[in-house]
């Protein structure tokens, strides 16, 4: 049989344990706090159908829909991006230096691709997100793990790397991260942005829980401090319009919007221009803020149910994370407890999650005894009964 | 300025072509043959209307429009991919031999990250179609081009080139090829896939012209010969559905496929359901068929202008193709002219045309007095006009 590329031998395990997930979250019987998905009953699909069914006529939009488009985006969604999304959080935006992308994870595509040689070094938050690792390796890029405390990514330990490694990039996800939940202080984005201007390294900036806070006051990105454009900032609207939809958007420099022009075209001509015209009209009808106000009290519900479930259930000395926002916390159980162990068994009593063990790579060491809980797509009802699941487990395994 | 990755350096000449006719067919007073766009007038407006607001309700599939989906793609697509697009091919497969993606470049971009390491040779036709090079290059693979002849590629100097360079892959468009509007013979076809076999090499069979079929007989693929599981089938739904929807499909061996799913994963997550369930309820409604005769007649209609015009408006020592489908003709001006310097002389008096030398590679000579013309988008009274300019540009050139 003709040789793979050798970009598959990096992808091999993550792939596995993902699919195992997948297969676990369609028995309609099990609760699962393993994906990453938005509450479904916050999916805007009556505002949809009712913008598709006006939209999508033989009128110009209509016929735009099904029609080719540019490579950088549909110019209504790319200036909904910089007066509803971008201003607000002070980062100041002309068309030219926005790029539509289609979701989250062809955004680090992109980026990476532009950026990445094979071998080339990226510094990731330990735990980290999955995915995102698994389109790194898919370039051959190395991901190397650096050290994170409850206010984010330790910078001593990263600006160390950056001495030992020389990496082209660092990857973070500064707000409600993932797997963890948690946020970096603002002190940090600004010494982080600072760390990518001196020592002229990328800053991928992941940001696509950032909408959805629940407590707590909004902080600036790091790109609010980039001085020397050496911060990228990507973001996707699965988690504040709609997962399936597959739209995301890049926030960069012009000169370095140009080149993802390029990298766009040649790997899929350009994003999908039905959804964008569907998601332009949201935005442009003034339903997107009321819209988001719902995702958050649904979301928020969800949260605080969870954290009332994992103090009254879960044994004394496990610690957990009080996100203020987001789909996710992060829960590290008391001794020995190998979650990746004990996910077969949780499973077989229909309740799953991720254990931590995904979320490390080369760098850090790997631990164990964590697991990610998500919220975001599982009722009240559905969570109460699943932590009770869960922490019958937890209980005979400890 | 942080380095680009290597892969950049290769994309630069052809981006600025593209770029250059982008921007003159958004003058509305130029007629652009430049385009690959179908007509307008064919696209399924009023269908995808219909459907839309009829299927992205509150119920079952308007839910899952929106939601996170299968990689893999959705399976009712995939299912009208099976029976309505593959078995009239007389190809036979099942759920597990089909990959949703978002349109043709993207199987061209999946399929070469699956196989295709920096330095490695792909096989091309000369002339070859120019995004599906930048696709191939974006991966740093060194395209080399063969000989073509009215049937297509000439297995001779493949099998010459197949030993000089040992590639990895052979890429071809057998049916009305893009730019050159021709189509592969059966013989060739048979021996194309043999020579697949023989060599251990893949043949990447990219078909997206297929079913815009308005004289002569249908041929199978070249899937159809491959008894070893070294053709890959790729199509697109953009000639027979809408090009705005990005939607296509690969085809092939299960073990592949499985392969292709990890690296689509980790390149985009999955194609969007949007649009999926929008196509797959166009063909469960049995909508594809009458639109697919609507748009071989409109096409049909604008090809016999074209030929007509060719016929009796160019210089008599003008040769150029008959194409029996497809959007494409190509045309070889007597003498020495550059069609490439003439295109800014065309574009002042407002046609466009693509310059021959785009679509040629390493390993064959440029032909300098040769241009695509496209005709899917132009009405035929427009095909008139644009080609009475273009005459007239010629004609001062010769």
């Amino acid at each position: 049989m003709t040789r793979f590329a050798r970009r598959m031998a990096h992808m091999q395990a993550t792939a596995e344990v993902v699919r195992y997930l997948f297969e676990s979250m369609t028995d309609p019987q099990t609760i699962s706090f393993g994906g990453g998905a938005p509450a479904r009953e916050a999916l805007p699909v009556e505002q949809v159908h009712e913008i598709a069914s006006e939209v999508l006529t033989r009128d110009r939009r209509g016929m735009q829909a099904l029609q080719y488009g540019n490579p950088a985006g549909l110019p209504d969604l790319r200036q909904a991006v910089i007066e509803r999304l971008l201003a607000p959080k002070g980062l100041h935006a002309s068309q030219e230096n926005v790029l539509i992308v289609g979701g989250g994870i062809e955004s680090l595509n992109l980026v990476c691709q532009l950026y990445l040689d094979p071998g080339d070094v990226i510094l990731v938050e330990s735990p980290t997100f999955v995915h995102a690792v698994q389109a790194f390796q898919l370039l051959e890029a190395r991901c190397i793990a650096c050290q994170t405390d409850e206010h984010g990514l330790v910078l001593e330990d990263v600006e160390a790397r950056i001495r030992q490694y020389s990496p082209k990039m660092i990857y973070v996800i500064p707000t409600f991260q993932n797997p963890s939940g948690r946020t970096m202080s603002l002190e940090r984005r600004r010494a982080l942005a600072e760390l990518g201007s001196r020592y002229d390294l990328m800053i991928l900036e992941d940001d696509p829980y950032c909408e959805l806070r629940y407590s707590g006051e909004a902080l600036p990105p790091i790109k609010f401090f980039d001085q020397t454009g050496h911060t990228l900032y990507v973001n996707s609207f699965s988690k504040i319009f709609s997962p399936g939809a597959r739209l995301g958007y890049i926030f960069t420099e012009e000169n370095i919007q140009r080149k993802l022009y390029e990298v766009k075209t040649a790997t899929n001509s350009h994003t999908n221009l039905v959804t964008q015209i569907l998601c332009a009209e949201f935005f442009n009808r003034g339903l997107f803020e009321p819209h988001l106000q719902r995702v958050c009290e649904i979301h928020r519900e969800r949260r605080d149910v969870l954290m009332d479930c994992l103090q009254s259930m879960l044994p004394a000395q496990t610690r957990y994370v009080h996100p203020d926002g987001g789909l996710f916390t992060w829960v590290e159980l008391p001794g020995q407890v190998d979650t990746t162990a004990m996910l077969v068994e949780a499973v077989a009593q229909k309740v799953a999650y991720v254990p931590g063990r995904e979320f490390f790579v080369e760098g850090q060491p790997s631990r164990n005894n964590c697991m990610r809980l998500s919220y975001g797509n599982v009722t009240p009802e559905k969570i109460r009964v699943g932590m009770q699941r869960l922490a019958g487990v937890i209980d005979s395994w400890l």
